[in-house]
């Protein structure tokens, strides 16, 4: 039943599906030790709160949360966000900058069909989010990459590619980047900020790991900085709550918000409001604090034993030290390449991500991206033993 | 906040917001009758079955219903569905026909996403589905309209259409269409599928009223006349189950349906599991189908109680009598005009939609739509009554 010759569109031609995704069907074998997604430890999903959550909300507010939605969100949750956001991210925003999305991503989507024509630049880090890149690849945007060093996006050649491309968008992950667990500065995210106003290019902040800190003093986010409505602060509760509940956040300019709930309208009419509930009904009980909490003592253990573990790896020249987050991004000596690693590591039973399909530019196939949130201490240990054991036959 | 000069797109730019979505924000109005919208009734909605099927599916199956999902749907409600859609919608279609979708709606968004390019024609019925010609617009194609009548789309037109335009796509709501109520006739479902199949276009089956047929015998959708794979049946538990849950399905080739997974990766990842996990668990537990029964009996009563109405109201020329679905497409007597009313109406308290939003090529603005299943039989006859009242007023 497949049809022999229907005719794609433009857009989608040469759109390759996600190499983490297609690799999550590898990495989801029980035996296999997974460094490669981005799967939030099982531990930090709360299954039995939102057991009696989930019922107590459908049986006081089913006729509520089953019957169609405003596509702008549930109210309770709107009421909700400004004081969550204000604490926990530190932007000052009211009810009517927010449009409550499908994940994140889904804000990212809005935004490119807002505001992108085909052949609009789009600036962002290198490397950056793979399920970011293929978005921006879809609406056929010109990705360029803004070069980066620890502090994240170098701030002359981010200002000299704005002077020159005239981007519609910038899209950035501030806070311990995915892949390389870098965060921004404070000075950079003003500078941001100032930048994104001066040359009329809005600033998608993806803070999907914001909360995930494990050292180090919380930074405010750029939105922070934002005094004339340029930056669009995209949040999730995927990292802190749960992915599969699929609940995240736009704050925003209204009008701009405006244009994206139509396109929003368009899609998937409104995000499910037994879903929103649940976020809202955990924020309301205070539930999210000691949960974060509980998440960061043992996330920022699993990292230490990932930082441990490949100390002492031989073929791997260099790797970040990310105060937060969920990723370790990894370089491997001269001459080694990520990809034979990938499928020789693989057969070994371990698996994660070649990091060169996180750059735009390609390139950069010594590069490889490691989770540590979705594995304990110990199997952190044994499985990148099982990497540097690899490495020793591959040199 | 708000931007000074930000640019947008093409594609937004002259697309209007949903005229339904913002006259729900009147006919919310407690004090408002509301003929508007296309919401399940109260009654319908199973709120006490859905409370006690989420607190045990999180209690038992949280972890896996909290993590992240495969894009292509959680495999329980996979492996249901080929049996729910022969038993209940007549066609055969196996596991790899599938991608399960965030409402119906997401369905359309996907296809437009993966088929058409700016200029492209789309054919559809004429009035048709205003979220559905927003999508259309949204994508920058060009909507051509096929000519109806009672039984669906004429097919010599139809075929004339695709020789002339070589359209991409042909959207069509074969049952209870909305906004007409008029369903299909098999003959024409037959000759829609030959016609598919020899001009190679896709057809978007977007059939969510199926099911609620109150006369008459059950038709097979057009999917099950497709041995070729041109058809795309869009399925919806929203007018069944829950329209708050947002869960539907595409079932179609598997080639087309890989690169609309593409795309939703780029989206909303997956749709939320425990959304599909609650359709999945109320089919296993075979509750669909004496819910549905007793939809029907009582969907069919409140269609009862409007055409009864209708059928003294001086001012209205033309009503439909649908077998099935959520509404009735009323004419008004030459001269009168559906806007004007609409405002004297809502004063007294009664809100429909004004019919010319429902048309691709404009005009028509004697025409109104009148949905019956979201008020009871007396509500129904009280707010008909209240329009008669208005439209002497205007006579």
């Amino acid at each position: 039943m497949d049809q022999p010759s229907v005719q794609l569109s433009h857009r989608i031609q040469g759109v390759a599906g996600s190499a983490i995704r297609a690799l999550f069907k590898h990495s989801a074998r029980p035996d296999v030790i997974s460094f490669a997604g981005g799967n939030p430890g099982s531990f930090a999903l709360p299954d039995q709160q939102m057991a009696s959550l989930a019922q107590q909300l459908l049986k006081d507010q089913g006729k509520v949360l089953l019957q169609y939605g405003q596509t702008e969100g549930y109210a309770p949750l709107l009421d909700l966000l400004p004081g969550y956001i204000a604490d926990a991210l530190g932007a000052q925003v009211s009810r009517e900058n927010l449009l409550i999305t499908t994940g994140s991503m889904q804000g990212l989507d809005l935004l490119l069909k807002v505001l992108t024509n085909p052949g609009d630049v789009v600036l962002t880090e290198s490397p950056v989010f793979l399920g970011a890149l293929q978005a921006m690849h879809l609406f056929q945007t010109k990705v360029v990459p803004v070069p980066c060093d620890e502090d994240g996006m170098d701030m002359e050649a981010l200002e000299r590619l704005m002077q020159q491309h005239k981007p519609k968008l910038l899209y950035t992950i501030p806070t311990f980047q995915n892949p390389t667990g870098h965060t921004l500065s404070l000075g950079r995210r003003q500078h941001v900020a100032h930048l994104a106003a001066r040359y009329g290019v809005v600033v998608a902040e993806d803070d999907p790991y914001h909360q995930l800190r494990y050292d180090g003093s919380p930074l405010p986010t750029i939105k922070t900085f934002d005094t004339e409505g340029w930056v669009v602060l995209l949040g999730s509760f995927s990292k802190i709550i749960s992915p599969g509940l699929r609940v995240g956040f736009m704050a925003g300019p209204p009008a701009l918000l405006e244009r994206c709930g139509v396109c929003k309208q368009c899609s998937d009419v409104h995000t499910a409001n037994l879903n929103q509930a649940l976020v809202a009904a955990f924020l309301q009980q205070g539930l999210l604090a000691p949960h974060v909490h509980s998440l960061c003592q043992r996330y920022g253990s699993r990292r230490d034993a990932m930082l441990d573990a490949l100390a002492g790896v031989g073929g791997i020249s260099h790797y970040t030290r990310p105060q937060g987050g969920l990723f370790v991004f990894a370089e491997l000596a001269p001459g080694l390449k990520a990809e034979p690693l990938f499928h020789h590591a693989l057969q070994q039973g371990v698996a994660f991500v070649p990091g060169e399909h996180f750059y735009a530019e390609g390139g950069h196939t010594n590069t490889l991206r490691l989770n540590f949130s979705n594995a304990d201490e110990d199997t952190i240990s044994r499985g990148i033993g099982i990497l540097a054991q690899c490495l020793n036959g591959l040199q």
